[in-house]
């Protein structure tokens, strides 16, 4: 997709702040400039977008990455103002809205307006990262480009795993699993938020309505490279805050929950607890 | 592979002429620049070679593309001596050589120089494309920037076709399908033989002991773009040798026949007469 937005001509993408550090490899393997946009409660600061001057948007609003805020109505008609006054493109990555647990489903921006809005799609949350199966609806005008890139790429997708999937979901397989495993995502996700209120009560949650992770923030004046170290030398791998982020803010960490059973996400709160105590 | 070869330093890399077109477009994408060099029925003509300066050279010694000559072992030994000389990297691709007919294995260069050579192997003509799978054996001095252009390519390839042919092959099974499958394809390739002699007695035929494809080069004179538009309108596509050529050179073009049974061959054959008769 970068590489066919920097073939169309665009040469700065607006990001969000705190944001997914693979977008920012990706646009500047890419030869695009990220433009950082900051992201509070609401999403993504449209009044902060209007001021910058951007070829394209790249946002995750059904779940914001890392914080796991939803683009609230009225940014969303903003956002999509602002890219049509300036012919921009948007670029809505939906990486794992499939798992929801006390919200209702968001709809796409893309829905909204398909010319102006490309909607990535990925089965590596959905289903499993091993696929390596994703997909596009992308405005007609760069079905070109996209093509192109994907041919020099390569060649095209395994054709096994795409056939199986389109059975899978016109079988109603699809909708059985996430069922199945949103139960069992639900279940993670509240022993998690259990031991953290119990074993780490400094630890403020964020973004857990849907997804798959959790973002911690924590008082402010902790060494997170320290904590999260002392954490890893206890054999548990979380990502810092610092790598999410352009700007200042709090410290903190994204902790997944899906892969893990109850017992052991405790047991990771718990060592998440004598890291803190130890480097506070 | 030519992001890598970029991204280490490289800026010009030696390509057969005739040759494969995939490889040229590569090139041209990963910033390299493609320097042609002859090849005669001992393959890459290493006497020009040696005159070129170049920081890598891309050959494919087992069964040439398209000209499907094996590279002598003179040749071989020449390569090897001027890559070592000049602290170039081979490239060898072998994408083709599982299947012989009329002859016997043909060692790889990358067995003769580990450090020096790159061979690229593919399971898109042993198995098949919808695969998407491949293999290489790097230097080792390659591996980082290998990996690290991978990871930004697509984080991996999926792993169930990767698994599968692992076990595929342990088990030999893969064994099983190159014995099965070369008798189905050199029956193939025999009924198309017999129908050029019979039918378009005028075509010349080369690299016929190995593979998938047979190159045909007609008399002086006809107008190969003419020749092969006849035969697409009767339902026939053959690639023109144009295609695969920087210097001038007799017309031609390159016959796949792993996918037709023998009557289809024949026909196809009756039908590229036919357009022949047609336009001379």
């Amino acid at each position: 997709v970068f590489a066919a937005l920097r073939a169309s001509g665009a040469t700065r993408v607006a990001i969000e702040d705190p944001g997914f550090l693979g977008h920012r490899l990706l646009l500047r393997r890419a030869g695009l400039e990220a433009v950082p946009v900051p992201v509070d409660g609401d999403g993504l600061r449209t009044d902060v977008l209007e001021r910058v001057d951007a070829d394209a948007v790249l946002v995750t609003p059904a779940h914001q990455s890392p914080m796991g805020v939803v683009l609230a109505p009225r940014r969303r008609t903003a956002l999509l103002a602002w890219a049509r006054a300036r012919g921009a493109l948007v670029i809505e990555d939906d990486y794992d809205s499939e798992y929801r647990y006390d919200r209702d489903p968001v709809g796409t921006l893309q829905g909204l307006d398909p010319e102006r809005v490309l909607l990535a799609g990925s089965a590596s949350k959905v289903l499993a990262p091993g696929l390596r199966l994703g997909w596009l609806l992308a405005p007609s005008w760069l079905d070109g480009a996209l093509a192109e890139e994907k041919a020099y790429a390569d060649l095209g997708t395994p054709v096994l795993e795409q056939l199986t999937l389109a059975d899978f979901i016109a079988t109603g397989g699809l909708d059985r699993h996430v069922r199945r495993m949103g139960r069992i995502y639900r279940a993670r996700r509240d022993a998690l938020l259990a031991a953290l209120a119990h074993r780490l009560p400094e630890a403020r949650v964020h973004g857990v309505a849907a997804g798959l992770h959790a973002v911690i923030l924590m008082p402010e004046g902790l060494d997170e490279p320290a904590w999260l170290a002392a954490a890893l030398r206890r054999g548990v791998l979380a990502h810092g805050l610092v790598h999410s982020r352009l700007a200042a803010g709090p410290p903190g960490a994204i902790v997944g929950y899906a892969n893990q059973p109850e017992p052991a996400l405790a047991e990771a709160v718990a060592r998440l607890a004598a890291a803190y105590a130890e480097v506070v």
